[in-house]
């Protein structure tokens, strides 16, 4: 209710879709909704170019994104630059990845730990912590949400399959022993839309699974509570054999 | 967007109100902007009575609820059991405290480790895993959101002075050295609503700090990079020589 009502009482509205997509609708339905004309804005005109706190310093203003607004540095920095010119800011929350990937897998919010992305993969840029922190994570039975990269400019979107593979490489170069054959796997895409798509499985079937377009995210679960498992094999397909596991003592192997 | 449209062609919507709290907004306001008139349910209609999945046999049904539907384990239930009658189900995510109240801090949502819930004090029950999960995440530099206890029924809210002091109690009960008189806690009421109220500060100031009516919620830092400090200052009044902290070291003492 609230970001309607606010949204139709601005002068102007700017909108991104580069820190993330938008599902089921386009922009023109956007303005339909609203019943406003959206500006949409490139990343330079975001983080370079002085557009959005210019038009604010006369005029009413919002600027939109596709989840959560507050995810991206870049958009807090606006925020903070708008407030040093003494222009006043409001935050209306959007749904976030972070809640929506847990909700629709059934598995509890409160039991993620850190956050992982993972980059598309460079010449000389096989970064370690995305493992070592899904590590960090699973060892002390936490759940991890890893983000896949985006470079929207370009129309490259990771998909699970590649991340898959991507953590697969990463065991083989650091041989800590996260992940197994055994090891259970959620990849999820669209969240949060209405083509949402679902798929927990081990890591073999995870990195051949089409899951259609993007954006496409993964989860590592940690210790499962037996609802949780219930709620996996129910939602996302999971082999029944994790209602079997008990404490997961056989999956940290 | 799909909220709306979907609750407008329910034939029922059922509402719960004690998992979280309605700011802004009565339901009759809701019932208002849906078209639509709300049944509001108790906490025992919807976890030992069958009213919902009942109705939802014959019916299309909206279950709805104040924050994240799904962050409750017997909501996720209630659409387990229904799924189990081959009854048809959809989850269309809310705005959760999970990411809001990083939001609000400007604080990055994927630094987060585990959330904590410190219970009400009762005779015999002072858990110590509050206080070693916020542990284990400032000990890995992550942020910890804290929730509050909420007992609906009885119109309890655990304030954020009250929690500040339960996490003061456990550091003289338990003497593992999270909390010292230099460490940064940020407490927060209302998130999300147009009476949000932010606050960063010592524990003897959080602890006497008063915010008006619940929801509260507590954030423990972990190590703050230089823009999340910035934030905290501009958005939540933190003391401005956080700016100064630089690794954080001083503060993990």
């Amino acid at each position: 209710m609230r970001a309607l009502t606010t949204l139709r009482n601005c002068d102007e509205i700017f909108a991104e879709f580069y820190t993330s997509k938008l599902n089921d609708a386009q922009p023109k339905d956007l303005e339909a909704f609203i019943g406003k004309k959206l500006t949409i804005l490139k990343r330079a005109d975001v983080e370079e170019k002085n557009i959005i706190v210019s038009a604010a310093r006369t005029k009413k203003v919002a600027f939109i994104a596709a989840g959560d607004p507050m995810s991206a540095t870049t958009h807090l920095d606006l925020r903070l630059r708008a407030m040093k010119e003494n222009i006043h800011t409001d935050v209306i929350n959007g749904v976030s990845i972070f809640t929506a990937c847990a909700a629709a897998l059934g598995l509890q919010p409160y039991k993620f730990g850190r956050t992982v992305t993972i980059p598309f993969p460079e010449p000389n840029f096989l970064p370690s912590s995305p493992y070592d922190n899904i590590l960090e994570n699973y060892s002390r039975g936490l759940h991890t949400l890893i983000l896949l990269d985006i470079k929207q400019e370009e129309d490259r979107y990771m998909t699970a399959p590649m991340a898959m593979r991507w953590l697969m490489d990463a065991e083989e170069r650091l041989g800590k022993g996260l992940i197994n054959e055994h090891s259970l796997f959620c990849a999820a895409a669209r969240v949060g839309s209405e083509r949402q798509a679902l798929f927990a499985g081990y890591p073999d079937e995870v990195a051949q699974v089409d899951l259609g377009p993007p954006l496409h995210c993964l989860v590592m679960p940690g210790r499962l509570h037996f609802m949780e498992a219930q709620a996996l094999v129910a939602l996302a397909n999971a082999p029944a054999d994790i209602l079997d596991e008990g404490s997961g003592s056989e999956a940290k192997k």
